[in-house]
């Protein structure tokens, strides 16, 4: 029921999702008299549908608390209950991403090892796609949150990307060893040091994102949460731009009736509906947030991104590099002595 | 002699900027027997410049500590001693940012009321264009910090872009009150209540800045620097895809050539080199920072923004709107009571 036009918008996206995974079957949690109908319109998709009703919902303005506490019988919380008792192995949701987030943290917990979840998602790049995270759960990190952002993020990279041995950079204001928040140099220290399946690059700065530099990109909530929605706003501009100086004469608009087809394709390629669905991480179940402005095309793009993660077992690789990356913890330093 | 291409560039850019600012003299310091050469090649140029000898210069690499100790003699400090004596009105460089930032700090000190100064730069909006500050020279910062940028980017708005009363916007993660760090609310609470020359507009996100929805975003310098990189990033990123989608066909071709005119009013409205020319705001002097990496087009604009400021009275202003703000700082609150 989350989302600018939900939740048509949801049944509509379900149903388009389903011509990419045919055999994916819905749990719909929300208001029956509004579903039903937009059922009977998507022929096909009613008997892959089974409609939880409620009345209840988050609304878009709720704090995160306020929906925790009143918000037990929303769509929201009934579809990450079934998550939680095993009903369905992943939640899709176009709501209020901070109700999601705390609904979520409170109800599915944490993996083992992992302190905070983090919001990831993915973007193109000059070389192909790249992942950000965190892009806003988490305002302050210290450097042990960031490890654990660089091993998630290295996760998705492998099993969603298709990766295998993802780079992975600290985002900070320069490559060189002393820039930056402590939290950032201590984070690359320890990065540096253990043996984890991912390549760690160090630092990069803001203009290597669109570059590809690295497949996963990694920085606390506040700055990631800035750097994504600055590059946002400038492909906006650019496209308002590129459309003036397209209508700013009569020739110019014979050219792009020429360009068009090519023009279309860049225009696909950077369509911001194909990136739509941004991964709540760390948490022990798999949980999507779709934009709540994105139209039936970008929420089968989130539901796409769920069900890769869930068939790529995307929870049980987290586990095992976590296990991993204690293991090292557990493992005492070699003293100065030993190694000298 | 700073810069990837000092000192052609400098010398070429020098020439280009007097055909905006026919009356600028200039104070060129550094190695005679690399300008000289460059001047000859210049007609017209040479009986504008007064050419200071020096051997030494401070190397791109350097640290600022090391710069200023070992850098006494180098062109950036003498060219900041001349404005320090009075014999120049600004300075513009295209050297090492670091170490300008503290040599010019250590030889012009701050501005009475200013704690920290600030790295300032400008760039197209879909409304114009608008200033962000600060883009690196201080990491961590407080709401006061916070608050003396808003004054200055305001200052700079009017007498630069010359916008009567500039909107001024806090970059965070999201435009409700309690979003973000501690020290944004504490900076908006601050702005909100105190009578000054801007129209403070509370807080923006990163999408907002290509919109123009404020003339003057402000943020501490970690923040500011990922921004406007990121946004710089993503521009290079379209500009690329751009390409191949042109290059992609016949057709595609033949579009461009007919859209080309258009295309290329395009280009030089987001020429990077338009917008180069950072601000050292804060000063008690006019120090501009030029691209390393620019042509002499784009260092003729730095030199125009420094030139520009002197012109309108930037530091007059600067002081003027920060005896205001102390003014206010003077006053006694007024009571819960007395209010009652």
């Amino acid at each position: 029921m989350g989302g600018d036009h939900a939740p048509a918008m949801v049944v509509d996206g379900a149903a388009r999702a389903r011509e990419r995974y045919p055999d994916v079957h819905y749990l719909m949690v929300g208001d029956e008299a509004a579903i039903k109908p937009l059922l009977e319109r998507n022929p096909g998709l009613g008997d892959r549908v089974t409609l939880v009703h409620t009345a209840d919902k988050i609304e878009s303005d709720m704090r995160p608390s306020q929906a925790l506490r009143n918000g037990k019988q929303s769509s929201m919380a009934l579809a990450i209950d079934a998550v939680r008792e095993g009903e369905a192995r992943c939640v899709v949701s176009a709501g209020n991403t901070g109700a999601l987030m705390a609904i979520s943290k409170f109800k599915l917990k944490t993996l083992e090892g992992i302190d905070r979840p983090a919001i990831a998602s993915f973007f193109p790049t000059s070389g192909g796609e790249s992942c950000m995270l965190d892009l806003g759960a988490n305002i302050q990190c210290d450097a042990k949150n960031l490890v654990e952002f660089a091993v998630m993020g290295g996760v998705f990279a492998r099993t969603v990307l298709g990766i295998g041995n993802p780079s992975v950079g600290l985002l900070n204001v320069g490559v060189e060893d002393m820039k930056g928040h402590e939290e950032l140099r201590e984070a690359a220290a320890i990065l540096r040091e253990k043996n984890l399946p991912i390549d760690f690059k160090g630092f990069i700065e803001g203009n290597d994102i669109g570059k590809g530099v690295v497949d996963v990109v990694v920085s606390d909530g506040f700055t990631g949460n800035v750097a994504l929605k600055s590059a946002e706003g400038t492909a906006t501009l650019y496209t308002t731009f590129l459309r003036q100086a397209f209508m700013s004469s009569l020739t110019a608009r014979l050219g792009y009736l020429l360009a068009q087809r090519a023009l279309n394709k860049l225009r696909v390629r950077t369509d911001p509906r194909r990136y739509n669905g941004a991964m709540l991480l760390g948490l022990n179940g798999i949980v999507v947030k779709s934009h709540g402005g994105t139209d039936d095309l970008g929420f089968a793009n989130a539901v796409g991104v769920a069900v890769d993660m869930a068939k790529h077992g995307f929870l049980d690789k987290i586990v095992a590099d976590f296990a991993t990356l204690r293991a090292q913890d557990a493992e005492p330093e070699p003293s100065p002595e030993a190694v000298g």
